[in-house]
């Protein structure tokens, strides 16, 4: 059911490069509607957000107040949490928290000899605010994987939105919010969540940022918003690809690539082995333990459409392949991954070692979930604290420094036909 | 001619808003030529960039090869410059590169008490493409200013695009590449030479990253390509605000001013200050010094456009205006900027102290003069060597590890559904 690729194949490139094509094209119909959204949001505000919510959430309201949830209402969701669940929210957020506390950035300066200081002043955003997806693809995990480097960070308000269509609350979303810190929930979603957090209505207060995963109506309204706030980036269909050595349990890696292919079905789930039987064996368990799983329709889409088994000459090609997959995630499901970390450049995560699944760092290994997908990882990041702070660059000059630096600016500056900004230097000079 | 406003006028909070409100919506015959000149290079490679090239440039070439400056050219250009403008410009070179050589992020590890290794690996952009624009607005301090962050990061390969009308070259620019250490430079510009370096051509190789500053058209194209490459943010007009404690020479003053004025007709230039009797000062220099200025006509309608002096019951609330303006160049023209820095919270740069005019930061201070504009200081950062740079997570499981991690992740997994997902934890459960 699974593409077979081998890399000694002629044509293997152009399998694996349309393998990977995705088409992100826009849909210029949802673009439209939104545009619409947004425009009315912006200009009737709480009137609008009103509106859509009953219209697409079937959620009727007579006053905006009423789409906000109370610390209280946070409070009794957190109490009515089975017991283990509640404990593995606590500890996933403590381990997230830990994590992401070593990536807060940090201001410095230094002062040259002539008395000059130059430096970098590292500050939070005032207010973000995280978008949730409400029905059957409410996450928790990525509450707490949005809201806690905000709060890391220091950012001073965090609000968060999530629709409750036909009224219907998620328990587990709303006690993350409250153990991620979460300061204000508003019972709304689409485009027209996005709008009032990016404009602000009289009752949802503009933000600095929004970040979240959201439908393809959520991902049109960040990309219009951006600009008057910013965003993270909009994620394509999730990925893993393992690396495997052949030792590993087939049915630990056949369990790995359902993982990542029961999100969707256009997600993808690739293996990459030197091993032919070890291959063979994977195929086995994938087909002995998809009758087993609840989403195997999704499963099976998303294997047959999307995922490959691909036999390569051996792990420093595997390698090679992957730099140029630059998959979401990477499982280097190998006797020794430490060795072969420094041959791969390019991924959102490296899980290394077979004990670690791609679950584990989705839930509660500690760095962010949110990564980056579609061959972005070749220059991009993981969602992190650094993403809720900003740079301020400082240039302190002294009387003496203006001397040094005002001849070489005035000298650039007439150079490049700027004449105020050389006399501007030029007005400095003490001679 | 300025604006002339008052934070005690009733109504300022609106005037101030109109003031700072800017129109960026994109032109749609824009959007669609740039449209067809992307598809075309894309599955025309070479051949189109040549025909594009001929037609807007007027640089007529029989194959893309000559597109191409040798680095022989680069050095020749380098030694054709004035000896004091080689000099300037290699001084401004050292000292960026000193200021971003503090920038560069450094991997990081640690290890749990059960051997669970965390960490965050950082790695550089395999290759990126600078754009450099031509013709009048031919700025050799941009080339440095996105070459050297870059080259500092350790970006594999730096691929510089520059067109030159009817073959018209600056040596500056080309000197600038050559200092700043830019690997290839090709004479090529336009949405034409986005496409090119995002999808690459038999000649252009693909790079990872597209920076640097351009037209609509290249506005537009890097809008379109982003997702299969990275860009950096697409700027809005040049911006300063002045916060000026009334004791500073009122021509520097307004040279200051008119340094960001002369950019451009929608530029913005505005002063903030408590002192009516130094505003009417700034007022008389501004009238005395204009006629002097080669560019005043530019100058002239950006501050009748966009200008204004504002006078503040005090420096505190000037800070608090500052903030909401958000400005790109913030200059602290008072007796103790220091004393004032606490309070700034959003700010491209802030120069400090009266000294510190923008000129030597756009030229030679040493932080970067690519900076968040049109108030997007409130989330983003300046160009700096950590946009060349990306991070990978690492998530090393030890086998004891992975059986606190997997119960977590096997009940938060069942909690949202995706019984793949914990399966997969499970699988690694001993017992």
């Amino acid at each position: 059911m699974m593409h077979m690729l081998d890399s000694r194949q002629p044509g293997f490139d152009a399998a694996l490069r349309q393998l990977l094509a995705f088409e992100t094209a826009q849909d210029p119909a949802v673009d439209a509607a939104v545009a619409d959204i947004i425009a009315s949001v912006q200009s009737r505000g709480d009137a609008a957000l009103i509106d859509y919510t009953a219209r697409f959430d079937r959620l009727s309201v007579t006053d905006a107040s009423q789409l906000e949830l109370s610390q209280a209402e946070l409070d009794a969701a957190l109490h009515r949490l089975p017991a283990d669940t509640r404990a593995a929210l606590e500890a996933a957020a403590e381990r997230v928290r830990r994590y992401h506390e070593r990536q807060l950035m940090q201001s410095w300066s230094y002062v040259e000899e002539d008395g000059t200081r130059l430096g970098q002043q590292v500050t939070a955003l005032d207010r973000v605010g995280i978008y949730v997806p409400g029905g059957k693809a409410a996450y928790p995990s990525s509450v707490l994987m949005n809201a806690i480097p905000a709060k890391v960070a220091g950012v001073g308000e965090i609000i968060m939105v999530v629709p409750t269509p036909g009224g219907e609350r998620n328990d587990i979303v709303l006690a993350a919010a409250r153990i991620a810190g979460v300061d204000r929930v508003f019972t709304v979603g689409g485009a027209q969540a996005v709008a009032a957090l990016a404009y602000g209505t009289q009752t949802i207060p503009a933000v600095d940022k929004i970040t979240g995963p959201g439908n393809a109506y959520v991902a049109a309204a960040k990309r219009r918003v951006f600009g008057v706030v910013g965003i993270d980036m909009v994620a394509g269909p999730s990925e893993i690809l393992v690396i495997c050595d052949g030792q590993t349990d087939p049915d630990w890696i056949a369990m790995d690539l359902f993982s990542q292919a029961e999100h969707d079905e256009i997600a993808q789930a690739i293996l990459l082995c030197p091993d032919a039987e070890f291959i063979a064996r994977v195929r086995a368990s994938i087909e002995r333990l998809l009758p087993e799983m609840p989403r195997q329709d999704i499963i099976r889409a998303s294997l047959s459409g999307r995922g490959a088994l691909i036999q390569v000459a051996d792990l420093d090609e595997a390698c090679q392949i992957a730099n140029y997959i630059a998959p979401e995630h990477l499982e280097l499901s190998v006797a020794e991954p430490a060795a072969w970390l420094p041959k791969l450049k390019h991924a959102g995560a490296i899980f290394m070692g077979r004990f670690a699944s791609e679950s584990l760092g989705d839930y509660c290994a500690g760095p962010n979930h949110v990564l980056p997908t579609s061959r972005t990882a070749r220059f991009a990041s993981p969602l992190g604290v650094y993403d809720f702070q900003k740079r301020t660059s400082l240039i302190e000059v002294s009387a003496v420094g203006a001397q040094t630096l005002g001849r070489i600016a005035s000298t650039l500056a007439h150079g490049e036909g700027l004449t105020a900004h050389a006399r501007s230097a030029e007005f400095r000079l003490q001679d």
